[in-house]
């Protein structure tokens, strides 16, 4: 047994009829690192799916059960892109450089799997978004800043692992098509500000060689004040000479010991961390600064979006949290250099269940930027809840800005489609831990997976993504399968109905973030409020309210400033709305609020039936985990259900007209 | 300049008339470690007061200059009691025994510090409660549990220290009467749980010596579970021979080694705590097993009755936390074995800013009860706001209990004079930590004084005992005494007034228990709620509701049953009431509330202000450091009055009649 599981790699006997395969390359050094891991992999995905012995060279003529597959040097495809193509048996995977051809690897293994590896079946994918990004908030204590998967495994007691694990973690990752890996927590404090110090170099550049051989660039979260920290000065003003030197000189000194750091991570000025803004500079003057440090090594600043202030007040009812990114950023829009990318979360407050899309992805037009999503459920369920969020990345990317008249999705502003951007794409907090299913909940491995395959190819829609995760990690049949696949769609559906009603958001217990604290916002300084009274709830961001709603190009300013013409599940966001208030269907406010959440329950209730399905059908211990997921779900769902309903009902007196109960 | 203050024994100059003092001791040895205590403090207060030196034994005719002192043991003076007089400038102390000497010799100090030391004056005092305890929080990691006043001075990283500080300590309590002290937190964990082995005995031996040398007797705090977690066993059934043979063994061990120990406290099936529940045993059955172990020995044990169910459904409405105290323990009256002490918590609930009296005390009438109150202020201000408790206490004290038809007052029960006790009496959880003026908030100090005052002497008002603090500790005129002591004596009324309404209590933030979250435990599991709708709030604990109110004999139960003759503060804790219900000066409930916040702020901005007088007139170190509590308890106030408010303007929808700003 080992000590952990293979995720969607655990590559599963599929067919028979193959004994043996064969691989030759053509204009791919073996000798290649990164062809080296597609060797492996090969060996170690063939051996499973078919129980063939893999060779590799010219050997002959193949018999009727040998597999021919020849690796070969396109130039003509597309940067990390891949071309599959069957006939007579023989498999081409064409790939103009070794990132493309190990994703080719991976995909040929999956048409393997899924049994659609045939004569005349062609695949041709190059990657959306030029960087596809993990975010670890790993601490170098161990422990994982909003970590629902046990202790990290890059770190113990403030020293770095490279194992095993390591190199099954780069496996995965590169299955998936990510290139980037941030591996250090964006608030970094304790021994992660000495990760740029010769005190980690080793360690670290064994880590980055890990990755290297699977083509991933390894990142790390900068301590904007290390020139106070590591370099003993006043301030780490970013337009001070001393600063910049210290910078300048830190660099060369990080960049020879690591040549395979892809760049920095930065959170400045947010949630307590230092930033330009203590010194009177701009967000612009910050990120220049380092971008002009790390330029002579080619390397990337990616600096975070998420500021605002967490010390307001809510009895200030003009400051409006959700304004602050586009308030903070918009106007230095152009100011940014080439090689600074911000990274964008994908609604202006903070990975709730439902925001809107954030103004500044499409509002910047002459920056950088890099979508920023969460699949460690922070706010979504902490992989107890089963909550499948690409249905919620899907919409972000498929969100029209109105940006320009075409390509002005934010999947087309991300990728640099819209604007011709070269470096941008997409990040996720990761959901991993040392658990030994990697993500706390089986299931929740589904985002993990998800997420790596969106940012490759975004055209894939959520089921299509489901489907895939589902059949590569059990092997069911075709009715179970579906069964998964309906529980993961309409899992965020769920999860959103017995929480916070249409895009309000914040009703959580303050920390913890998991289970509902109606109030435990509301009197907050985090700017997260639902403003709730006897008659009403709901945040007016209209052109009457905060004016949040004018941040956004006319089309959607029009639309989200109206009541009426207001997405519904936004409304609460953008409104403050009477209970009696119709909704379209014709039901009150505060019935669609005692609906949903008895619905939702319910609902929760029923997936976590059908669950038990699927006992003696895929391994115990999975099957076990799940199991006692969704009874910690099902009971968070009714402390959900009947503390919203009671919140309303108590303060608004308005009886559930179906007359269930409601604790008075 | 001291590491620390010396709080009320600071001992400055109050006249210069007497040159010298002779002291001369009858029945007393100067050999006597707690007669040597007094000789110390003799010299170090009547040098400090009077600059005089003090010399002992007889030493021929004084001159008019010299104070002559007559210590002299008489066994008609009751236990720990003293008698003074003072003719022809010859003072006289009489005693029974070394500790009603040493508290004489410091209520000598005392009026000579009052300059009440006179010729004719007479004092005859001796302490109300056997037991005056004070129970410190202190974690062996350093950390106080509920502690606003730094890290504690026993413990530095899981060892004990025993230093000059720990004198003083010492010297203060046995100032101000205090004869017992439990040095570990109740909840026993890590370290704590190795105090009673060999680990510790050496420096608790030195800790229970300091102690021993002013009277006091140290106590530790136990956990339940020690057979298991220091004898291997795999259960502590109270029931168990093996485990009873445990205690017996392990009891002959440590008090072998500490003789000065006086017993232990414990805290069993508690919030967790292990204990005789969890064995299907009473409480009884436990106390009296571990009250065997330690009867060879002559010790103690104080069981308490903080004994709930924490992990109560808010929807259900019928069990009732303020039942459980009762529930559990009234049934065993008279089961205990004569060397158990029941501690009973002043309130049904915990430490709240109002509650009625436990039922429990008076309720018991054949077992041993101890008084529990908190001075570490967790719900009352958390030494940031001024709250002076000893109003608090004296009306629990002076609460009528029906018990009997005379002597029926909580002071009559404690004190052993209701039902012929010896072991019995008062307990404080302590408000110390190592901060250098002892108390966090210098104020604060008042209740740390008071309640050993208080504690000795239940006769005294909540007036002369701030008269006596303010008078020794701060050397300032008439007036601004007078100002410090209507501060100490309207702040528990102003704090009450910004907080929680009418006894309803707990409308604080979660775990830290500082500032307002109306709704923080609304929802929880601690049985902790006001059950506020759109119409009224309280909680409905009479005959109709949890029948709370019958746990007391009848004249109280019937007043506290009815809404109409339930004293008024405690209204909301008894009652669940309309918020236009008319209240007996013709407001509403609703409007009181109102009022109450917006006068209750302002009269603590007045106070604040009235600190203002102060400056420069007593030490600036002190001054600031009150000043700037004040500064934090305006915020807090603030904070208090605008969310309690904008609370319930947002849920009854009902306007304050005078338009003051409720924000909506």
């Amino acid at each position: 047994m080992s000590e952990w599981t293979q995720l969607w790699l655990n590559y599963e006997r599929v067919r028979n009829d193959i004994k043996s395969v064969n691989i030759t390359f053509s204009g791919f050094s073996e000798d290649n690192r990164v062809v080296g891991s597609m060797i492996d992999e090969l060996r170690r995905g063939m051996y499973g799916l078919l129980g063939a012995e893999v060779s590799f060279g010219e050997n002959g003529a193949g018999s009727s059960d040998t597999l021919k597959i020849e690796i070969k040097k396109n130039v003509a495809v597309k940067a990390e892109g891949y071309r599959i193509s069957c006939k007579n048996s023989t498999v081409s995977v064409e790939a103009g450089d070794e990132n493309g051809a190990l994703y080719g690897t991976y995909h040929l293994l999956r048409l393997v799997n899924f049994g659609k590896l045939s004569d005349g079946c062609e695949v041709n994918s190059s990657p959306d978004n030029p960087l596809r990004m993990m975010n670890h908030w790993d601490n170098m204590d161990g422990s994982i800043e909003r970590g629902y998967s046990g202790r990290s495994f890059f770190y113990v007691n403030n020293e770095i692992v490279v194992d095993d694990r390591t190199r099954d973690y780069a496996r995965f990752m590169a299955s998936i098509g990510i290139n980037g890996v941030v591996i250090n927590n964006v608030n970094v404090k304790d021994a992660a500000s000495y990760l740029i110090t010769d005190r980690y170099f080793g360690r670290l550049k064994e880590l980055s060689d890990v990755f290297g051989d699977y083509g991933i660039k390894m990142y790390l979260s900068l301590n904007f004040a290390s020139p106070i920290e590591l370099g003993g000065m006043d301030n780490c003003d970013p337009l001070n000479e001393e600063v910049i030197k210290w910078w300048d000189d830190k660099c060369k000194e990080v960049f020879e010991a690591l040549p395979n750091l892809g760049g920095f991570l930065v959170k400045a000025d947010s949630e307590g961390r230092p930033g330009p803004f203590t010194y009177g500079r701009t967000q612009a003057d910050g990120a220049n600064m380092l971008a002009d440090a790390v330029k002579p090594y080619g390397k990337l600043i990616i600096w975070r979006c998420f500021v605002y202030n967490c010390t307001q007040d809510w009895r200030d009812t003009k400051t409006d949290r959700a304004r602050a990114g586009y308030d903070y950023f918009k106007d230095l829009d152009g100011k940014y250099k080439d090689n600074v990318i911000l990274q964008i979360k994908n609604g202006p407050m903070d990975f709730q269940i439902r925001e809107p899309v954030s103004p500044l992805l499409g509002g910047l037009t002459k920056t950088n930027q890099m979508l920023e999503v969460q699949i460690a459920q922070e706010y979504t369920g902490q992989q107890i809840d089963l909550c499948y969020l690409i249905p919620l990345f899907r919409e972000v990317l498929d969100f029209k800005t109105y940006c320009q008249k075409e390509k002005d999705t934010v999947a087309d502003v991300i990728s640099g489609r819209a604007f011709g951007n070269k470096n941008c794409g997409i990040a996720a907090v990761i959901n991993t831990g040392n658990d030994k299913n990697w993500t706390g909940n089986d299931m929740a491995a589904a985002n993990l997976y998800g997420f790596g395959r969106l940012a490759y190819d975004m055209s894939l829609s959520a089921e299509e993504i489901a489907r895939e995760w589902v059949s590569q990690t059990f092997r069911i049949d075709k009715n179970d399968e579906d069964l998964i696949v309906d529980m993961l769609l309409r899992s965020r559906e769920i999860y959103e109905k017995y929480t916070c009603p249409l895009g309000i958001g914040w009703m959580v217990t303050p920390n913890t973030h998991y289970g509902p604290s109606v109030d435990g916002y509301e009197y907050s300084r985090w700017g997260t409020y639902h403003r709730a009274d006897h008659l009403g709830l709901g945040v007016d961001r209209s052109s009457n309210g905060t004016g949040y709603a004018q941040q956004y190009y006319p089309e959607n300013a029009e639309k989200f400033n109206d009541p009426d013409k207001c997405p519904q599940e936004l409304l609460l966001f953008f409104h403050h709305i009477s209970y009696d208030h119709r909704l379209k269907d014709g039901r009150t406010l505060i019935q669609y609020i005692y609906d949903t959440h008895f619905d939702g329950e319910a609902e929760a209730e029923k997936i976590a039936e059908n669950w038990n399905i699927l006992e003696g059908k895929i391994p115990e211990e999975s099957f076990l985990r799940v199991k006692n997921r969704f009874e910690r779900q099902i009971y968070n769902a009714k402390e959900w259900r009947d503390q919203v309903n009671s919140y309303f009902y108590r303060k608004s007196g308005i009886k559930d007209e179906k007359g269930r109960k409601i604790y008075e």
